[in-house]
């Protein structure tokens, strides 16, 4: 099995950016959770999406911080020795696994639909982020160029599939929105866009003649960065939506203020 | 006492399968007691003891984790041992003992009952969903096929007994429900009977030939997506169920909002 020697900087980046994605993810958590109440019933759900996906990403990550600490030995001469049998990467393809179908719902969640229509996109928009991930482990786990290469190819179908849905299809019920709400929607898909973008940059790392210490280094640094964007930062977006929203629709409507008015 | 030799494969699947319930269950927690205010309260106690059971079943994963990565030794050429009497198993057991009884008490819940018939249904399936689970125990720990068998069909008893309380004399009530309920109703009843069917088939692999690292790969990633699928996916049905009432019932009717008309 692989043995790698990261310099003190490369080991330091690391280990702290896990430790910071970590923190990133418990904030995040407290805030959705508890700036639910801020948000009207009808879209209060998708908050609560976003405090599972970060706290799912939590947990992965404080096991990551764990596993990264086993995998590492500081050696005599400065540097640390990385052992890739010790070092469990599949915590972050189990997080995505879970995580990522859910980010999907959260995001349909925020929109106004019919619950048939609702539950088409819920359905298709899950079922194609797992296929996305899943297809793209077998790559991840490979040496092989070619077997990267095909993995790779192989999951970009789905992620494409996505990005023609989010685009495309969820188009129409976007355009029911107020401006502001427009905006914050399409500042949400670049996100997405952006953010998701890292992934295949950082699977590809080997593959681009990044080898050994430094390709680890960049692999970790960018699902970190990239984890925090798209799970606490989408959050935070489809937080901002859901309070327009309400706001829009004059605020939290409690019951108790509901039957003072006899109208109802 | 046995010693097995898991391949670096077996290992990783069982391992993080393990920990991805462990994060599932979790989730699952966070969202049914946040989301427990979206529903009414006359069905809000079905949430309550669905994050119950995904609590018991998530501390339980979590010692399953730690006992498995205890029981585990990584060998010098890859791959690695495994020492059964260093895994406790019997988590698996107590778990199941508190919590399939919990599975039938929330499904009772998010029903509308009158009070006794309410405890009737109560009573007799938490008995029968005990005595299901009691029974399968000796054949579990049993090495001799005839035990396996024996306690095995013993066990299918009190399952059987279930499934015809679930299907027959649950009827009734479910035939009051609106047609939307209804059709949730069928697919959560659907997921009972496929979930609870891998239980004995996991149960029946040494039985069937599986033996050695196979069957004990077989057996704890069968073991793993039957709880993920039978707690936290029917716990999310549940809601479902109780959220489409709650709906159909005009929303959250908040006691304070209720005791301001006279006419209740």
């Amino acid at each position: 099995m692989e043995t790698l020697t990261l310099s003190a900087g490369q080991y330091n980046l690391i280990y702290n950016l896990i430790s910071m994605t970590l923190a990133v993810m418990g904030g995040a958590f407290i805030f959705f959770l508890a700036a639910s109440n801020r948000i009207s019933r009808d879209h209060r759900a998708s908050m609560y999406v976003s405090a599972v996906i970060v706290a799912i990403a939590g947990y992965h990550y404080f096991r990551i911080f764990g596993s990264f600490g086993h995998a590492t030995t500081l050696l005599e001469g400065g540097g640390y020795e990385f052992q890739a049998a010790l070092f469990n990467d599949a915590y972050r393809y189990v997080d995505w696994i879970i995580t990522v179908p859910l980010l999907m719902v959260e995001l349909v969640l925020v929109l106004d639909f019919d619950d048939s229509t609702r539950r088409k996109f819920i359905a298709k928009m899950t079922i194609a982020a797992f296929l996305m991930i899943a297809l793209g482990y077998p790559g991840e786990i490979a040496t092989a160029q070619s077997s990267i290469l095909l993995w790779g190819t192989l999951s970009t179908i789905p992620f494409v599939y996505l990005v023609y849905v989010i685009w495309s299809e969820l188009g129409d019920a976007i355009e029911q929105e107020s401006e502001r709400v427009q905006i914050l929607m399409r500042n949400t898909r670049l996100l997405i866009l952006f953010t998701w973008g890292v992934y295949p940059i950082a699977y590809l790392a080997p593959v681009m003649g990044l080898e050994g210490a430094t390709a680890m280094t960049t692999l970790q640094v960018g699902y970190c960065i990239a984890d925090m964007a798209a799970k606490a930062g989408y959050g935070v977006m489809i937080y901002s939506i859901a309070r327009q929203k309400t706001i829009e629709h004059g605020g939290v409507q409690d019951q108790v203020a509901r039957s003072a008015q006899p109208a109802e």
